[in-house]
């Protein structure tokens, strides 16, 4: 950690904080600059508490040099992550299409949806049956039962299923429901309690980006998953809020490079609920794998206008399909394939 | 609900449209302007869904007429609040400052907090024993233990507590140790589990607004409490995320007035976690007042260097005290009391 | 013009809209529901000031029908606009990347820059000769000597130019140079003047996006130029300013379609303002052709760590021309060409 | 400033970046720790091109320690720089409310509102003639001709006047009518060649931050005036944009006391342009004025609902009247009066 002291702090601030370094067990190094002393603190810096060090009198501010993340930092594990989703691979040359419904509706639905995915090429599913709403008189899900409408649905076209947890008390159900991937919402991307439930399992997760979250607050709450022992974790990136009101959220397509660059873990994108518009689901799904995504989460529903949420926003079957293709050419360009 | 139809619309899709209010209950109003047609669904548009809606063929935007929130409008109930806390009002004339450390540390410091808390005229006391941190390495907070050393400590001044509540499973215990106010915190305001759970007590809950929370998400957050029967809510502002890098948050003082006219319960301001600088908390407390909070959540440490967490935000006994003097000063000019 | 009248607006309230509304020579179509009355201002509703409707007693708020934009709109002019660049069309199936260094800095430098640009497969080059610099004492550009240096060394390749107009006053000096495209920047976006004066003549103009400019700000600050005459505008999104600090900006690749949407002129996306780091521009630019732009501004400095402005952003000639067949494969998978 | 290389940076890429720091003049300090070298450049670091040096090979990403900013800042002129205007001073003991419309619309609206904005105790008047406005449809103000209506009126009252310069060439005129402060709008805040004219002459300068400026960027657009000469500048706080709908602008009162600390400068705001409504005014103003503010610029119209421009933002003169009396109790709880 470097500190910089503000001009004018006296010799005696400058001691108060190498004496406080020195507590946490790390050693410093003064430089006397013209304008500014500069305090080095040598060795592991993650030990410091910065708010303690700005806290001290006559600091002026203080960078962390080292990342503050560790388990899923690219710095200590070069290789990509490729991860098993019962016999499909995630974060590796072929990239993967997780198609379905917003939310599980009906058993016809299902069976409907998993069938137009299977057809379309997709290997993996989604749906939800736990849907956080923004107001408490929208439709909630199907909950359970819902869980049970897609294992069924999706076993009859041999595709592992993702769906999203909101609740800790719900995570032995879907343990027993054998879901393949748990989704963490956005709204839920630092409900801590949640991430080290997950965290004690190794069933394979995917972190929805938080409405505002940053970078780092991204990374540091894969690493709470990370630190309890489960690694199996999939970053999906799915607007970030801006002023902007045209669209719902705006892409950031630059996460995606990002990301590759800071973790080994994969990347994947939810172009549905960025835009929250059907008509700009194909530009924003050739973006995200032009940019480098591992895949995507890409809403489709049999009869879009009659489904129960978002509905706006899902592809139908002969869409996807399209896409598929498109998407398969832009891989091929990038050496990869889906 | 106003549904804009695009511009050369065809009978068909209008007629769509009006079919479908139609099984929602509702009536349509059809008005064909010289470029686009407006159709008006009436009756209780809460039955309608609008992506639903937004999703038909030949629908360009739509717009809600009514207010999506009802509990806790003030539209339906036109005075003020005033939420009673083991004897304390909150949401009247007087103003009410709860003063506290981020954590509870040691036995020793939370007595002393209470003590200097009590000394500068403040009625309630804050302090965390359970802590939402970024990082998974960072100090988590004493916990249950925490909860007793808290309740000791606030008993002996006779102060009612304010603590927050991050995990559902914890709820009976908080209720053990007759939390007086439970907090949710920022990160957890669209934790809808949690909410639910807070809606079927009667504990005063204080709801902080989410980092990038909209006001009307805000609303809709604590409509999710009311719902379940718990109307003895307290919006609190706590600053929000910018792209403003000089301080932690920009403190959003235009919600204060704001929600005083959509809501008829009680809006306080956390002015220490907004600005992150203990030097920027008497401005944004003064600036609080004046906009008419009814009340603020200051941090205040026996000893700010030596606080295990977030110390440079905090106020030292002293500065308390003389910032509770002028708060007293602007109070009477608004024609309320500290 | 849709107006919503609060619940509760009195006879007299609704009737003092209605004669506003006339005033301005449109009708007036009252819908009483059951809990609002809602009035449709019906005729040429650019003629109504929303803030004056807005301001009237008893208002809740209004919703304009119409699109405030006309001569920009593509529902006003379906077919794509090709720009014609002394010969190389803007728009149209081929994509135009414009290559180029981000300061004019000496004839030699610039030469050299117009040969990579050419060898590479770019048919335009950027350079800026004034620069608007965040501080006073950094190196504000050549001014009108790079204008020179930049036009000859261009013309020796046969490249049109394209470089950045800050000041009216030196609009007859851009004119004499016969600068080819004159960009105006993110922070003169809404310079009215400015974008008054290049509607007066013809020579094709880019307009950047304010770095936090709502897609209908900008679509109004095209319609500046196009109302005096000039239809030759070219969109240039360059990222747009949020909370997020681990990249200068996050590249909005949602405006891409958007745009296509709304306006038949073409669009284009600058990779290396946006993201800021050389090593992000290829994913970007990739990400922006894949979602349907017609061109790129790519910055690429014969040695970049030499640069005099911006340096860390530029590709070498190298990566450029790699760049270059990358677009081409994601070019012909959407039907288009580089 | 402190540059940090990248893990695993080799000898000869720290070779590197020390070199160039001595070809810029100033000396380097490298401090090998555990993880990461961490180089110091030592001597007048305004000298040194962060750009250039983050180009580097090896280089991670560096920090400047001196602000960039100068003449502006207090670091360098500790008292509060008092402006005088035609006599009444700004930025000292004494607070000043500047009221008055928007727009300048006719004689006798100016006149009346000259006579109600002295009446209400204001020494200074506000008004436009010249108006940024987002559509080229909108009135654009009377120009010339509002400047000659302004003077005049103002002058029947002795308040002197403050209004926007929009272009350069204005400049001469707005000298001829001896505009006693010339206001730089939103939209101009980075308008350079706008800010180096009128730092070459003495007339005070009121500088309203950009749409979503940072604090560091407003400031540097203040050295621009401040490097030619002109000292006479005050910072105006407008409010920013964020993701909130519900508000026009979010007011950054956090912005008050920061740049108080930062700069010697007076700080005004100004509460109607940030809320969008007359009715957030008055808690918009009293907060700004308990946060530390110098002053206001309020908009205050004889006859809001008839107002030409931004009518349900301004003030009628009774409220001004009361609201002064409010800020009046507020000043002197702080030790100031109006």
């Amino acid at each position: 950690m470097i500190i910089v002291m503000e001009n004018g702090a006296s010799d005696a601030q400058i001691e108060g904080v190498v004496k406080k370094i020195k507590e946490f067990g790390l050693d410093a190094n003064v430089s006397r600059g013209t304008e500014r002393t500069v305090i080095g603190a040598i060795g592991d810096e993650r030990k410091l508490d910065q708010e303690m060090i700005d806290a001290l009198p006559g600091v002026e501010n203080s960078m962390h040099i080292v990342k503050p993340y560790k388990i899923v930092a690219r710095e200590w594990h070069k290789e990509n992550t490729v991860i098993d989703i019962k016999g499909v691979p995630l974060g590796g040359k072929q990239i993967q299409i997780i198609g379905g419904p917003c939310s599980v509706e009906t058993q016809a639905q299902m069976e409907q949806s998993a069938k137009f995915v299977k057809a379309a090429g997709c290997r993996l599913m989604r749906g939800g049956a736990f849907k956080p709403r923004t107001s408490p008189y929208a439709f909630q899900g199907k909950g359970v039962e819902g869980l049970d409408i897609f294992r069924k649905a999706a076993d009859q076209q041999g595709l592992p299923i993702v769906t999203e947890l909101m609740d800790v008390r719900m995570l032995d159900t879907f343990l027993e429901y054998n879901v393949d991937v748990i989704q963490i919402g956005t709204r839920n991307m630092q409900n801590f309690d949640l991430l080290k439930e997950v965290g004690k399992i190794s069933t394979p997760v995917i972190l929805k980006r938080g409405m505002s979250a940053t970078i780092s607050e991204w990374l540091m709450a894969a690493e709470y998953i990370a630190a309890g022992g489960n690694h199996n974790i999939i970053f999906c990136e799915r607007g970030i809020r801006t002023y902007e009101t045209y669209y719902r959220n705006v892409l950031d397509v630059t996460a995606i490079p990002v990301l590759k660059k800071e973790t080994h873990l994969p990347v994947i994108v939810d172009p549905s609920h960025a835009g929250g518009k059907a008509w700009m689901v194909p530009a924003l799904s050739r973006a995200a794998i032009a940019a480098g995504a591992d895949g995507l989460l890409v809403e489709m529903h049999p009869k879009p206008c009659e489904a129960w949420c978002d509905a706006d926003q899902a592809l139908n079957p002969e869409e996807l399909k399209q896409l598929m293709g498109e998407l398969g050419g832009i891989a091929q360009v990038i050496g990869r394939s889906i």
